[in-house]
């Protein structure tokens, strides 16, 4: 795409930090990293914190109203917030999580995992963060296959040649 | 401006994606908009998900310290974070709105509402996520006057072209 | 070093904005700031909003389980998230704190106060945001010394200029 090549031939790039792991904020960056990839821009996706629960096998991701107060979920015609003394008793994540992921399928959005398996076959680069990997316990063996390993340094390399980078 | 003009004459460019919808979280969108556009930066702000609440015409943002420990105001010379137990309390977040805004004006600083009054008078292009108002059930009579819809695409457009690009 | 020159001789610069006070949110700014300072690369970091509390001489960073079901922690072999019910407890918000201090500790990582000392050592430039400074009642007498103080066009001068432009 002619957009997506730069003077000198190559192809544009991006990179995104991945620092959330909700429901809710693993949809921005692989929204972007998908449509980036259709339109011919290389990216690289790279992992850390909290963003590294994105990327186990089986997905259990879950959102919160508590301390968010411009969430407001459309109900019955309205647009409604939760009051946060609702929002902490027990269940009540996992009904704004169930909630959500309903009102994602009736619209006929893409579910997470559908989006990640996108981002895989369109050659995005996907590199976890070694130090959060060691902090919290993670492993490999837990993950998607084709996670590749890598620290700042690895982000940087890839960031100071790239056309967008993007920490979310 | 010389700074905002790079080597083909061309004026600089920024985008800035807008995801949250909070009082506090209101600021740094608009103040760097409204700055970068006096500077002769031609911006684009892309509103997505809880950010797409900043473009309702009649506003109602509100600030939660549950779960930000970082949030210390000001309060008879000391600076005074809350209690989750405390936060939590119904009447608790529209108390933390109103201390923040009554500091807002206090010192001085603008309202989102003139921040974004000004950034639409400065030509900031506004466009708000297809995607997210489809989700989230919201419709452009609601939200001010010059929104334009566009998708990821044409935010990624945008951005490859673009000088600065952030995500907020 | 080669990847960190540009075209024209000059050294590859990168701008942080830094939004967050909270302990796990103060590891990315400067994570990547003393990585790419040893990279040769010129940083400046722009400290506004929470952030602000980063700069402060004696830090009191603690960190949250509240509205974030990412947040899990090892413990005993499994990976436990914390109910909200419990999280608002009083005291929970410590406890949290110090686990996650510890984990950082056992694990051999950086305290934020060495991260920040290793940013300063490596000439990283510091910005502290004027505005806020007034709006928090923040004084730069309580912070580190070197802090230069500016705003949202001393901000956008710099990432105009610069290769790389995140906002923490």
């Amino acid at each position: 795409m002619a957009e997506a090549a730069n003077g000198d031939g190559n192809a544009k790039t991006m990179t995104i930090i991945v620092t959330k792991g909700t429901l809710d904020w693993a949809y921005p960056p692989f929204i972007l990293a998908t449509t980036a990839a259709a339109m011919g821009v290389e990216v690289t996706m790279f992992f850390t914190f909290y963003g590294l629960s994105l990327l186990q096998k089986k997905l259990d991701l879950q959102v919160s109203p508590l301390g968010n107060p411009a969430m407001k979920m459309p109900m019955m015609g309205m647009h409604m917030g939760m009051p946060n003394i609702v929002a902490m008793l027990p269940g009540v994540e996992a009904g704004a999580t169930a909630m959500m992921k309903n009102m994602i399928k009736n619209k006929g959005v893409a579910s997470v995992e559908e989006l990640r398996e996108a981002a895989i076959e369109a050659d995005v680069k996907i590199i976890a963060c070694q130090m959060t990997m060691d902090l919290f316990e993670l492993k490999t063996e837990d993950m998607i296959p084709g996670v590749a390993l890598g620290g700042a340094a690895t982000y940087m390399e890839k960031a100071l040649a790239s056309d967008i980078n993007l920490y979310i």
